[in-house]
């Protein structure tokens, strides 16, 4: 077992593609986006990553089978624009490991060429959220006039702490490269997983992309979700489940 | 000092060996049974496992001298079945380490030609438990139906938060190489070290293994375990004894 | 991306520099000096050092584009006295990390030829400081009376815990490397950023360097920061803003 | 900076010397028998040992110097008995440390020829301790029997939860070594420095040792340390100083 472990199930040749990533963060924002990506553009999966800097666990699927924590890449190819979707379990557990497993994204990004990347997140405010609001940041001034266009909000300085994790440091990492990369942020509570947030960060994602995506799947979940929040502070023991829950302090994570 | 020593203590020749791995997680039900195994078949203990990624201790035992803290591999060589046991004082201390060293356990079912590994816990509930039941997960979902008859219980999506330590990793990892796991977690409440759980997983592990092993001594340390608890409880002082308790969050550790 | 990775920006030729470090700590004392050298001499940034033991995180900027957290090394040319000031957004994350950068800083100074490093940080004494003091610490015993004759005080064993972080590994790394240093540790609270003790700091530093600085950009930094906490004292959330809190425990570090 | 540097001072011949450890750890037992060892005796240094496994700060001296957290190692030249000391301020601050090191002291007793170590440490119990007993462990049940007749107790499976810290690996790792190693724990309350309890070790250390140690120096800085501790209860802030604390949890530290 190596640091890190990436196996690639599939080549594909991608033309100009977008890389989007998304993993669980804060109000699983991000990664909700990019999973409804993946299946409602039933994206083929090209790669996976394994690595001793995640949790050291595995997850139980619903046929009683277990796997191995992972990031996975997929490839959608279409004639308007081909895609790279990054989706996860989990983010790196050491400090280390999320320096390399966000270095490897862009690893990725410039072998298939990439030369735009989307990381989602969520931006935690501590607060219950009435207006859905999508916090930008970018590694590369000039990208700021462009995406304000489409509704996505700059606020100086903000987050204030930063954008801990694989969403901040790949536009950092990437700026090194010479790649622009753009975090679109649902504003969130902090305290949830957060489909409602999902779906405005979705919205405008796909606004930007110029592409139709249907969202009556992630619209659904968010049904799901809410129904079973709801039933969990109805029982007596209301605890939020593992999976629900933000994994250390998720406020500033994208 | 490596990441990982392994000392071979002895060269033997295995016959088709099952692998059964069974170290301290929730309520101890892997190490109990696992060490109940080694003693009761009288195995013989061919690897002994150091690791600076083990807790920086020594352990005293009843002649007044101190060992590092191991895991071991022990053989079983009958006509029915040839096992190979991995038992031991803790799992590793490190992320890290947890990869690395369950990594290893499956090298050593390479090594012997294991085709099935069982790896053996705990799967805390919070509660006090009634009935014994015994959860199961599999690396490979062909297996489901062959380990529910024996009565072992598939819960869709259980245990929620996945499984932690080596029982799981071990699960994942055996994957990759081909090689067939079943992790059986007996239910327990998490609180404190659980030999009835243990004995129920011992009662279906040997119905799946076809062998007959003596329960007796372990219904004894059942209840040598009980009485302690119980004295524990009377005295003033009723902290739990460091090593009957779980070492960190091991609510969902097999 | 490797452990520390260096860019040099620009090469320079400088004649017996001092080299100053200023980074954040205990009431980002320190940080507060070296960045108000930097800004008021404009300082030439000459290198960035980046490392997978920094935080996780990019920081966003005033313009809504992200940088990795960095360390940057800035020179300064002038007749009176050359200098290389060492300042950053944070100190190491991990334990190997601390010695690892503080060990690279006294690599620069050595291929610079630095004989003299300055080491500035805050002393938190856990109570509102009335007066304030400056208190030093060397590498070289025979320093002190030097270093006393600027006002600068020395107390037997204090700061009584160490002094952890840069601040300290540098002045223990350079002594291996005959390198003189000394550490300057504004006494501050050590709750809240604290310009006043910077200010102090400031004073003492240029009086020794024999340089004239204008502290009113500094000065209005410390109303602002004063006006801020006034501001969110009164605001229902009072919580301190992350960019302004300590990030460990800091109240002993440099 | 590498993991671990070892500075020899020194290059001395000894006749088969014997080893004694006392590092910090539970009442600071140890550290108190082996530093009063090497101010009593004049034993002379032959090697400092700094690592990156050491906590991330320096000490700050009488004289206003500061110096790097180490380990180092004294030797004594005597008609009766030849001795290495191993004195330091820190245990390591990592997992991985805790082994190198004490690997690295095994490195230096097979080095100089030692035959038997003898590790010093407190025994946290929890309570005031009235009576004086020292608890014996060794890495070769041989010994026992020998060290018994001393009057050093042997509690079966004492310390119930092992000996965590160097004290306690040396002696694991030596035995692998084939070296014998004994520890000797000075029952404390685990709450603060305990000169007291180290009397009582390093009284029987002498009478194992056959050697005349004058214990004036060491009853002083007892009186001065309960003198100490006497006026900070007296004191408003009666918090205990950071170097009197015991650095972990190090009730059971050796």
């Amino acid at each position: 077992m190596k640091e890190i472990e990436v196996v690639q199930i599939k080549e594909v040749t991608l033309k100009d593609p977008i890389m989007i990533e998304g993993l669980p963060g804060v109000g699983h924002v991000g990664k909700l986006v990019a999973d409804h990506l993946v299946e409602e553009l039933k994206a083929e999966k090209i790669m996976e990553i394994y690595s001793s800097h995640f949790p050291p666990q595995v997850l139980v699927m619903s046929d009683g089978s277990v796997r191995l924590v992972k990031n996975e890449v997929y490839a959608y190819k279409s004639k308007k624009q081909d895609l790279l979707i990054i989706v996860g379990d989990h983010q790196s557990a050491t400090n280390t490991g999320y320096y390399l497993i966000a270095d490897l994204f862009v690893d990725i990004a410039e072998k298939y060429k990439v030369n735009r990347i989307y990381t989602l997140g969520g931006y935690g405010v501590g607060h219950i959220v009435d207006k859905q609001v999508v916090l930008g940041a970018v590694n590369n001034s000039k990208l700021v006039g462009e995406i304000k266009k489409y509704g996505v909000e700059f606020k100086e300085n903000e987050p204030g702490g930063g954008i801990i994790g694989a969403s901040g440091l790949v536009l950092g990492l990437a700026k090194r490269r010479g790649i622009d990369a753009v975090c679109l942020m649902g504003i969130t509570s902090g305290y949830l997983v957060d489909p409602r947030s999902a779906q405005a960060v979705l919205k405008l994602l796909t606004k930007i992309l110029d592409m139709d995506v249907d969202t009556k799947a992630l619209e659904e979940r968010a049904k799901e979700i809410e129904n079973l929040v709801a039933k969990l502070k109805d029982a007596e023991r209301t605890e939020i489940p593992k999976e629900m829950r933000k994994d250390e302090d998720l406020r500033y994570i994208g």
